[in-house]
């Protein structure tokens, strides 16, 4: 299933959950009702494949309502790197991977939604994107061993980690440039993992004025998902909707060498395979 | 005034704002409701000094109800190094002052309330106490000048930044270190700014094994609260309840000589000169 927060096309203080449908080719949300996508999927599928059959013909097209984020988690977190890169033949692709995870944290005033723009500060002038799979824990998890860590998740989005490198490097810490208002636009949807398939084994490609500059597997991650989850479980409870994002590969060489820096009237899609594609578009704020 | 929110003795489901009144030499609460501090405090002072003289002769002991954190924030924003340290005469103590705050997040499962022990994982055998003055933020700020940004704090409060070292240390990222679920012990009360007075003229101590282990004025701050304030809120949106600490004192010399690390049965008591006590209990988890 791919599932949606929406506001419907006759507005309504409140986002409701959905279901995206395709009927006779084109592509309908069916409601689902106000509560969140974890306390849905908890229930188990079966209803919610009811409530999809019996819905879908009378729902709104996908094209007139407005997406949310998927999920408002309480927790965003990151990894650094955790994409191995390219080594010419011979050479043990292993050699530099480190013992264990890079981790950090995005604050909620980070989360965007996939139709949000996101606001280049007037102060930041080194902004870039981070193309990743983002996983969606469905089922509260501390202290998980890898064996039963996928079983606490719920599926799989999309994120992109918009980072300032210049905020980011002023010190030891990247907070500063990871958490800009904005700078984690999130979505479209959570794909269920019977739909998503096997994690380590997923094409990451970020496509900016229309060149592919990222294109990686995730058969190339140090750290599977299963691992991350287990190894975060360790430290703190994770909580349904918590979100964690799994790194981005490198850009590709042409792509490092032609780099600048996002400004206004850029836009970014992320493209991961079973996943979909997430496009952000960047605009100017306030001086 | 001292603001707290706790369970009555009767217990309850919901946490219940207060206020700290002392009535012939003891503290009582006033019951103020179940809004958030902030929400309080953004009604004025006047309407909340009218229900604690209509309420203070019949309210509570202090020492009968449970206190919980005094606010719950939707981002814990941390300093890393923002003392100086001790110099020998002559030297400028200015000398080794940072151009920016290192600054970084401790997630929502990480809070605790004054009366809660904190866990010493398994898993963790590195652990420390940093004692912080934790601001709390009382109006929504985004891009406010040093000048206006104390408006915006609702008052003051203690954390204790738990940390494991070893953890912390394992990548270039302190996250693991710092989110341990219940590692920011906060409390016991927020007091407001006409009692807390000029954040830049407060002693921190800390008091470990009956020995005073720091002890050093905010005066001696590298980046003053105002600064701060004004420094997150160029970067991201500052919510009411929102915590900023404010970084620890270097331990004294002796007790950094002495230091070894927490165990299950330690006590920790961080002071701060007009906001209290906050003494926080280290006991054993599941191994």
């Amino acid at each position: 299933m791919r599932l949606v927060r929406y506001r419907s096309p006759l507005g309504g203080d409140v986002a409701r959950s959905g279901a995206v449908v395709e009927v006779a080719g084109v592509d309908r949300v069916v409601d689902l009702g106000a509560d969140t996508l974890p306390e849905l999927l908890a229930a188990g599928s079966a209803p919610l494949h009811a409530a999809i059959a019996a819905g879908a013909a009378a729902a709104p097209l996908l094209s007139d309502v407005r997406l949310e984020a998927p999920v408002r988690p309480g927790k965003i977190l990151c990894l650094g790197y955790n994409y191995r890169g390219h080594v010419p033949d011979g050479v043990d692709p292993t050699a530099d991977d480190p013992d264990f995870p890079d981790v950090f944290v995005k604050t909620p005033n980070t989360l965007g939604g996939p139709a949000d723009p996101v606001v280049v500060p007037a102060v930041a002038d080194d902004v870039d994107y981070e193309g990743e799979i983002a996983v969606v824990i469905g089922r509260r998890a501390k202290d998980v061993g890898i064996d039963d860590a996928l079983d606490h998740v719920a599926g799989f989005t999309i994120l992109n980690d918009v980072s300032d490198r210049s905020w980011q490097r002023r010190q030891s810490q990247w907070a500063m440039g990871k958490c800009f208002d904005g700078f984690a636009p999130l979505g479209p949807w959570l794909v269920t993992p019977d739909e998503a398939g096997d994690p380590q084994d997923m094409l990451v490609e970020v496509v900016r004025d229309g060149v592919v500059t990222v294109s990686q597997s995730t058969a190339t991650t140090i750290f599977s998902v299963a691992f991350v989850v287990s190894y975060l479980s360790s430290v703190m409870t994770l909580e349904p909707g918590d979100i964690i994002s799994t790194g981005t590969p490198q850009k590709l060489p042409a792509a490092q060498g032609s780099h600048r820096p996002l400004r206004p009237g850029d836009a970014v899609t992320v493209r991961i395979e079973r996943l979909g594609e997430l496009t952000t578009t960047f605009i100017g704020g306030p001086a």
